[in-house]
């Protein structure tokens, strides 16, 4: 690995910004925070000059920003990601401070890509676009009116992120090689596709089934040996099903 | 003092604000955070509807705005106050963190109203300025690009006030029930039968398999429901095997 910084690993995630103001805002507040890795989900106008204005002096952020179709073109190749959510959701994580969040983004960013998304304004992030993130974040906002502008959600975090950078002492030796995104959703599929076949899992009763296991396993932030140990676990046990 | 939250004792001073956006975007700052006492020294143009369309849901703190012609007005009746500045200065007094200056001013708001003051767009606050408040602060930027939005330097700060007004609350409490040590038991008991009997496993030859299972499962710190599901999977999958 040759970058000198975290936050050069790290990629924000901007999921269906509706106003192209917010993007160039979250540009500066990136730039401002030495981040610089800028990924848009579908955004409804880009480029735009209204993003280039709100930009300021980061319009080389907006000028190199990724623009991609789904979440999870965006989180290909992340090793960890960290969804924003201003709501309570049944069965989540336990929810993440901005601090929190940040000090795991920046632990993990020693081991490869990581990402920091945001929803979009009126209606944040889906839960299953929460799902497909590792941990869920939340800022401790008013809850009288927790609505924060959508540049401003991003200031608070990539400042949070800045600290944890410039704080960062030697990262803890890792164990193993972290899994990543896809081979996370592989083992999944794979999981979800033993369950049907044996009887267990229905989609049309079971529904929650789904997100528990996400739930369980995303806590565990699972090693690409593991992956390949539970894949063989449950291929083992298919086979003698067949 | 009948205030229950400090963060009724903090006021935010915005000094000669060239754009009236900038005045609503850090009306919906503060607000998300919990502040809602804004002054302002000589704005360019207040009130103003491009203030109230960026307010969004603070126009109450807009509405309450107090405008006055001098930061010393401003000041009056303070036992406190917070001067942001990027620039170090001479004869300055030793500048704060955000962090640090948070914590100093819900300290002072024990004893009184406090303020937190921001200077114009284009050049930050004056020497003469900065020279009437009782300490500088200066947020960690990027060297290379430290220009802020001056809402987005406001929801830094006001974000970092609640945190030291909530002082630093514990995380939250995991969702579920843990699992006793003899439900852990339990399910490596089962899983390791099962697979044994798929074939998958074989003591004498993969004797780091049992290990690597207990290493995967004992970080993920299982809930009781968790162990119910999981067992519940194997046993689905067996009942085809048999």
């Amino acid at each position: 690995m040759t970058d000198s910084s975290p936050l050069d690993r790290i990629r924000v995630v901007l999921t269906r910004t509706s106003h192209p103001g917010n993007i160039g805002g979250a540009a500066r507040a990136m730039k401002t925070m030495g981040l610089s890795r800028l990924v848009l989900v579908a955004p409804e106008s880009f480029p735009d000059p209204v993003a280039d204005a709100r930009a300021s002096g980061a319009l080389d952020v907006l000028q190199s920003a990724v623009v991609v179709p789904t979440l999870a073109d965006a989180l290909e190749g992340t090793v960890f990601s960290a969804a924003l959510t201003a709501r309570r959701r049944e069965l989540s994580l336990p929810v993440q401070t901005p601090r929190g969040a940040a000090a795991e983004l920046v632990r993990h960013a020693g081991q490869g890509d990581v990402a920091l998304v945001f929803g979009t304004e009126a209606s944040g992030l889906t839960n299953d676009e929460v799902a497909l993130c590792t941990m869920p974040v939340t800022i401790p906002a008013n809850p009288a009116y927790s609505s924060l502008n959508l540049a401003a959600a991003v200031q608070i975090l990539c400042y949070e992120l800045r600290l944890a950078a410039l704080d960062e002492s030697p990262p803890e030796a890792p164990v193993g090689t972290p899994a990543r995104f896809e081979e996370v959703e592989g083992f999944y599929a794979h999981l979800e596709q033993a369950m049907r076949a044996s009887g267990f899992y229905d989609p049309a009763t079971s529904r929650r089934l789904l997100p528990r296991l996400r739930r369980l396993f995303g806590r565990v932030r699972l090693e690409r040996d593991e992956i390949n140990i539970l894949r063989g676990i449950v291929a083992a046990l298919q086979r003698k099903s067949d």
